[in-house]
């Protein structure tokens, strides 16, 4: 069997168990989720021996620090798996539920029943826990899933399929609900994201390029996350400390994650007080500045000046630094600042600090982001914050879904009509 | 200018003009729309002039009649356009409105603003009506529009955006949220379709063929609908006046819609009862029936012989006739009509005419179609007949749009957090 033929079985699979997981209860899926806690748990011993089969391989291979450090599973990361797969049986099911009936003069009754998408589609590279958590989201929104992850995990991921598929069995919804990928040829990508017959939608997790590639090639919707250039303005009614708490918190709580903040926004009338107070905080934290031609001025005249402080140039506005790098910028107030974040910003997750509620209104109005703060930080932009329970990732894009994606974006809405007879007149 | 560059100007303009109207108030926007009204009004005889010389050119090239009737432009059909104007000024805007508002453990308060998707690129045939419907619905939904006609309406759809113009211009919103593009060059759509740059979302409206083109070439999500092959099913429970009644509407109300059934599904034990009866009705709407063999055993024995009835093909159940034909199949019972559904369906609209609970709720749970019915006739799919106040499209997709497209079709939801100085710990 070629690659192609190989995919499209696996897409027939899916498509007929996506038949039985649409309308499984939500006590066998719970169900299903604890049996395949209950067997990683049983196979611990053979995980790790699997995952340190990949890790030679990826050592040998020469596969830098971080990434070894990400495919690692330890007995802590399984524990997280199992932890994950009870919080996630322990969520509401979305599936099935009738919301908005209302009568109509004709007579009929309308609304919208939640119901899976299908089959969807996940691209992911690295961490093999990703292979359980994208599993047991879909499981638990009725849909079936086909996962392909990188190829320096595939022992790993098949270690974990086992387990699954022993999960499945033993609760007697199909072990084709989930199906890992058991090639690491790249073409498998290729036909996975061009199988609209089979897959309703594909989600990518992983650089930003691979999501653009995929993106680019896929002929299915995707739900993608790109990069996350975030910003936190600061009003010139802002309150001083608190200011300068979100703005620290922003920058500084996480350096790697997408809701970090990257651009820093100052009005031009808080400037010259707000300034060096900021700058002794970042430099507390070890946080280079990238300051404009205001900024740099105004910190370099100040008492900390032992903070790293460069001259930004344009391409600091639209950097994602994922690191103690920060770029400021003074603006002359709510007009400019909302006109440079929808102008460079990534659309992610952006935050102002004001006393001033109309200003604050027409931030998180005006501002084009899939989350929009109010005196907050930028770092709570998270399903979990957000209380979604989980997250399959978070979508920058505004079709169908946007911002942190939970269960519900694993999910669609029909149209349901309840009639005595009714017929058009 | 070239193509390419006139395309990327009316997209830059559309990008620009839909940050505008995306904080346009609602007093604003309906101002906008009545004016518009006003100025097509005032404009009639310039209208119909215009459409005159469409029809010229239209006949001259051999159009053929069904076509010439839709290009037509009739006092009726501006009537109508005015009307519709004031309906959708009068719905209420969907934009700006915060749902879902909750309190987290963090002290945030997080929640949903409703947003326009941004520059939306409308892709149509023949009706020149449709420009102005579906500029009104963009309009209220904050969004620009770029909207590209058939070729064969060029000059009626120039003089409506005429109107249009003046009508924004009057009320000082951007005259570029609407924007009718200028040529009928070809070209032009293949750039419309490949700008993600510019444009959030394409809806064609027209033909399969269309549909089908634009949604494998498109770079930008496709709110697309195709085909509508709906079903009615008779269940064995069923009230046998009302099956008759629902079969006959769903049929032949009207032939050339997409919520007009194409099959007929009658449950084994009722067929023998029932079978007679639904051909006699046919008979008296001149509907023809393609028949599976126990349907056409079972009619052919019986007293109304003089219906057209031939044997079904195997391609009729894949069928959407938009004609006075009509496929039958009896089947087993509800698994059956499921699956013959689920398999055969475009999965646009479909009935169940049932007494029986349990197996009418599972049919609106387990048939995977944008609309499930129970004891209605499926003309009913319809946005109108939903109470949705206007309608942009019916979607067969699942992702982001389901089923009829109302003003909610065209926004999307960004996620709000209201803190009072909450950082992240």
């Amino acid at each position: 069997m070629n690659i192609d033929q190989y995919m499209q079985t696996l897409g027939e699979r899916a498509r007929s168990a996506s038949r039985a997981m649409s309308s499984a209860s939500t006590g066998d899926k719970n169900a299903a989720l604890l049996a395949i806690a209950r067997h990683l748990e049983a196979s611990r011993s053979a995980l790790i021996k699997a995952n340190a089969s990949d890790l030679a391989t990826a050592q040998a291979n020469g596969l830098e620090a971080a990434l070894l450090d990400r495919l690692e599973l330890t007995d802590a990361r399984i524990d997280g798996m199992l932890e994950g797969l009870e919080q996630v049986a322990a969520l509401a099911d979305p599936i099935g539920g009738l919301t908005d009936m209302c009568s109509r003069p004709s007579g009929i009754q309308v609304g919208k029943m939640r119901v899976p998408l299908g089959v969807i589609g996940i691209i992911y590279e690295s961490r093999p826990n990703v292979t359980v958590e994208a599993a047991s989201l879909c499981l638990k929104s009725g849909n079936a899933v086909i996962l392909r992850g990188g190829s320096e995990a595939i022992q790993s991921n098949q270690a974990i399929s086992a387990c699954i598929q022993a999960g499945l069995a033993e609760v007697g919804l199909p072990q084709t609900a989930v199906q890992v990928v058991e090639t690491t040829d790249r073409e498998a990508v290729g036909q996975l994201i061009t199988m609209p017959e089979f897959v309703d939608v594909i989600v990518p997790r992983g650089g930003k390029g691979l999501i653009e590639r995929i993106s680019r090639d896929a002929r299915v919707p995707v739900i993608k996350h790109l990069d996350g250039n975030c910003h936190v303005y600061i009003d010139d009614s802002a309150d001083e400390a608190m200011a300068i708490s979100i703005a620290v918190n922003a920058k500084t709580q996480r350096y790697g994650t997408c809701n970090t903040a990257e651009s820093l926004l100052v009005a031009k009338d808080v400037a010259e007080s707000l300034l060096p107070k900021l700058a002794q905080a970042f430099e507390s934290h070890g946080v280079e500045l990238r300051a404009c031609e205001e900024s740099l001025r105004i910190i370099s005249g100040s008492a900390s000046s032992n903070v790293k402080l460069i001259a930004a140039t344009e391409d600091d506005w639209y950097e994602e630094y994922l690191a103690p790098i920060l770029a400021i910028k003074v603006v002359a107030g709510l007009d400019e600042a909302i006109e440079h974040i929808n102008h460079y910003s990534s659309q992610h997750s952006e935050t102002i600090v004001t006393e001033h509620h109309p200003r604050a209104m027409r931030f998180i109005r005006e501002v084009d982001s899939s989350s929009v703060m109010i005196n907050a930080s930028t770092r709570f932009a998270d399903g979990f914050e957000y209380g979604l329970g989980a997250e399959i990732g978070i979508s920058t894009d505004k079709i169908h879904a946007r911002g942190p994606v939970g269960l519900d974006g694993l999910t669609s809405q029909k149209y349901v009509v309840l009639g005595s007879g009714q017929i058009r007149s």
